[in-house]
């Protein structure tokens, strides 16, 4: 795009892109189907490379959509392939790419010198590392990043097919794809001063990301990452919408859940429940969508058609951020959530997780457990429950554990201890279960642990730190994402046989 | 850099990166002299075009360095050229580059229809738009934005010598340019949530940027971008630093002052003053220097060479955040500084601006007067003043007007009236005074105004919007930059005879 531009000051009413536009047909910016903030020649115009797209049966690889965060309802990513499937997803394929912002994985957190280790690693995740795992969808790896990009990534040889920033935010959740788009969510843990002054006036009337630069829903074409719309929100969208019948469902840091026209972007309902949806990425289950709020400390269901609401439920004594964290897993007509809670009068600063189960249709308690408590950790303080088998495994940063629960009577089966250190806690991420085997990214490591008896098996050192990123497991590779701006592969048999 | 990478899982102690580096000698990250999280073949990667450097008697137009934010003390950005200097810079060039988030000039703020106009233009200025102007040093413009990036341009040609991204923060300041060296300084408007409970529970106690990406001044070099060094500061340093005798000095949002090496980047003195610079950008003027803090609302005047308070100075009610914006101006013995003072009891939320003006070496208060009221306005809430031959020239958003004040006796000449509807407010820019006449950018407008009467004489409509970005102007050309993210250069007889 040509920047000499020799104009000398038309009269002043002709307004100076116009007046390009008419002398050079030159339309400066974004060429998208729809105009966002962008010169199409600079830094975050959208790059596409179709040659490293997979083909043949390459492209057949993994499942063919990805509907929710951490996969499905019951948050576990993992993904056998068939005896025919092709040899190299099989046997596992290894390779790193660094995203915009990418720090050696050998390396302390960035900045760690002014904010110590703890809160540096989470401010590197925050603002520049991955928040949330991979999707992985027909041979194609997916994530966005909190370096304000998305990336498709081929599976197979870890090559960029296309990277796109459409929006000026961080991208914290895991893309969805559906059909030939895919869905990126925008939103920062920041608030701008005004909604500080309202927090300390009342917090109820604090929105979370509202004029923190642009939030919402961002559709872009799957196979060149080119915008198709977007969907604006007052709030941050931090979490992940889920879909389901043609439909988005997000809630945001401004107390509004939102249905909306998967193929138009257009809304299809608003429900303004209150409080702060901080990285509760949504759930669909069984005709109805499950979130949490911060602030107004309630796990919503809501009817997924018309978004009103179905029940609402808590967790006594949550945390005010607590309880807008987790997303809750849905399996078996039952959905469980955790959440931090209030340390006791007589107890010098411990928060306690706490976990509860909800019978999913009509939200009756069906059971409650304290899961162990710990000294205060920054950021996101409660553990993503993956469910499988009718049992719920589940970590708890508090107390850098990890759990099993029957699903239906909440008996606790077993407790294991992350042996390694983690300045901010251990135990956010979903654990992953494959083939007889527990898969759990926290810290640097992932780790291997018998899911009948908690018993850890093996353990992997990659480096970086794994915050809430859940390992997606296709075949015989692992695909993870983590806090120092990376997308891997790594072969299954290297982690599950120890090294 | 080859992102196909066999590695089949070594021993798990041996780290991916280190195999990397052993296998292939393949520094995957940023090769800056020093190391930042960045993929060096990534988006956010320094990109040079020493071709597009200007040369010859063009590397000579214009002032020959940078130290302060609009320029200096005075806040005056006007720069006569010599009658020998080059043609195009006597006659005025014009050209228009686009930033990484350009925003057609004639289209509405980006996200008006979530946020509203006003909310919107905001926004776009503080996450993706310039929130000052640029600096011009030897015939280059150099800006700095919130989309991320700082940019090089040559001033003749509007080609891009540079472009480069060192932190994943915005850039809200206006570059200093001394000797080979640009720095930059970097800051969001955001607070995270963690500050936010703690503005709730004690305002002092809480850090604007502490944890929102990474803070602090970065140098670069000047003739290629390149990263020489970074100093990183616990809170947002949205402000601009000022230079003086090798030393740089900047405030940030956690209450703290710096003295900085200019060449090493090295700390020289750190005092504690508490509060939080918002956009106060430092004046250093005869061995001291001058910044406000909101929260505890104080101007501050420090000794340069160790930051020792030399007096402290207040704008009697204050609100919060109104003293910590506009950076005081210094001239002829006397500092210069206006805020926002909270609504009286009787008056439903009017808020006055009120200047005041202190003996520079004392601190001891001259005058104070009220410079008029009107509703709230969002962010930025004070005007930048400029002192000119004895007379200080400066806005009131919350009243829409600029006013001229006699600077020792604090006489009221003239109030001039902002034509035009600014929906979040106008006159929060400096205005500068050439060769008889004064320049005022405010809306979408650039205004020629009598300096003696206050009359107005000229308007020229750009689009787009103008914050507190100060027209530059170097002879017969006019340097711009403002919230749509774009970096202009306008001859001066298109403006100053009306069009």
């Amino acid at each position: 795009m040509p920047s000499i531009v020799r104009n000398h000051g038309p009269h002043n009413k002709i307004l100076l892109s116009a007046l390009l536009l008419a002398l050079f047909g030159w339309v400066p910016l974004a060429s998208a189907a729809v105009a966002v903030p962008m010169d199409s020649t600079g830094p975050y115009r959208t790059v596409s490379h179709p040659e490293n797209a997979p083909s043949g049966v390459d492209a057949g690889v993994g499942p063919s959509e990805w509907t929710h965060a951490y996969a499905n309802p019951a948050h576990n990513a993992a993904f056998p392939v068939p005896d025919d499937a092709p040899e190299w997803i099989r046997n596992g394929v290894s390779w790193l790419f660094p995203e915009a912002r990418a720090w050696p994985l050998a390396n302390p957190p960035f900045g760690s010198k002014t904010y110590g280790a703890a809160e540096a690693s989470v401010t590197q995740t925050q603002f520049y590392g991955n928040a949330l795992g991979p999707s992985v969808v027909d041979g194609v790896v997916y994530a966005e990043s909190d370096d304000m990009f998305a990336y498709a990534v081929n599976a197979k040889t870890g090559k960029l097919i296309w990277r796109a920033s459409p929006v000026g935010n961080n991208l914290m959740g895991n893309p969805l794809v559906i059909g030939n788009t895919v869905y990126l969510s925008a939103g920062s843990v920041a608030f701008n001063f005004a909604n500080v002054l309202r927090y300390a006036h009342n917090p109820s009337a604090s929105a979370r990301g509202l004029n923190v630069s642009f939030n919402g829903i961002y559709a872009l074409n799957r196979s060149n990452g080119k915008l198709l719309w977007y969907f604006a929100t007052p709030g941050e969208t931090m979490a992940t919408p889920a879909y389901d019948n043609n439909t988005l469902f997000i809630a945001d840091g401004a107390g509004n859940a939102f249905g909306i026209n998967a193929t138009t972007g257009k809304q299809v309902w608003k429900t303004h429940v209150g409080g702060m949806d901080n990285m509760s990425s949504v759930t669909a289950y069984r005709h109805n969508i499950y979130f949490a709020m911060a602030i107004k400390p309630y796990l919503y269901c809501l009817n997924e058609s018309n978004g009103h609401i179905v029940w609402k439920g808590t967790i006594p004594g949550a945390s005010n951020t607590g309880i807008g964290d987790v997303s809750p897993a849905a399996a078996d007509g039952v959905v469980v959530l955790d959440a931090t809670t209030k340390p006791q009068a007589n107890k010098k600063a411990m928060f306690s997780n706490v976990i509860r189960a909800f019978d999913a249709k009509t939200g009756a308690v069906l059971w409650t457990r304290n899961m162990g408590s710990g000294g205060k950790i920054p950021a996101f303080k409660g553990g993503v429950p993956m469910i499988h088998n009718n049992i719920v495994y589940v970590g708890n940063p508090v107390a850098s554990t990890y759990q099993a629960y029957e699903l239906k009577t909440g008996k606790l089966l077993w407790t294991w201890h992350v042996p390694t250190k983690v300045a901010a806690g251990a135990g956010r991420s979903a654990p992953t279960y494959y083939k007889g085997l527990l898969y759990i990214t926290t810290g640097q490591y992932i780790f291997v642990v018998n899911p009948a008896t908690g018993k850890e098996l093996h353990q992997h050192h990659i480096g970086g730190q794994f915050g809430i990123e859940s390992p997606v497991i296709v075949g015989g590779t692992v695909y993870l994402t983590n806090s120092w701006d990376w997308i891997m592969a790594i072969p299954l048999k290297t982690i599950s046989h120890g090294s």
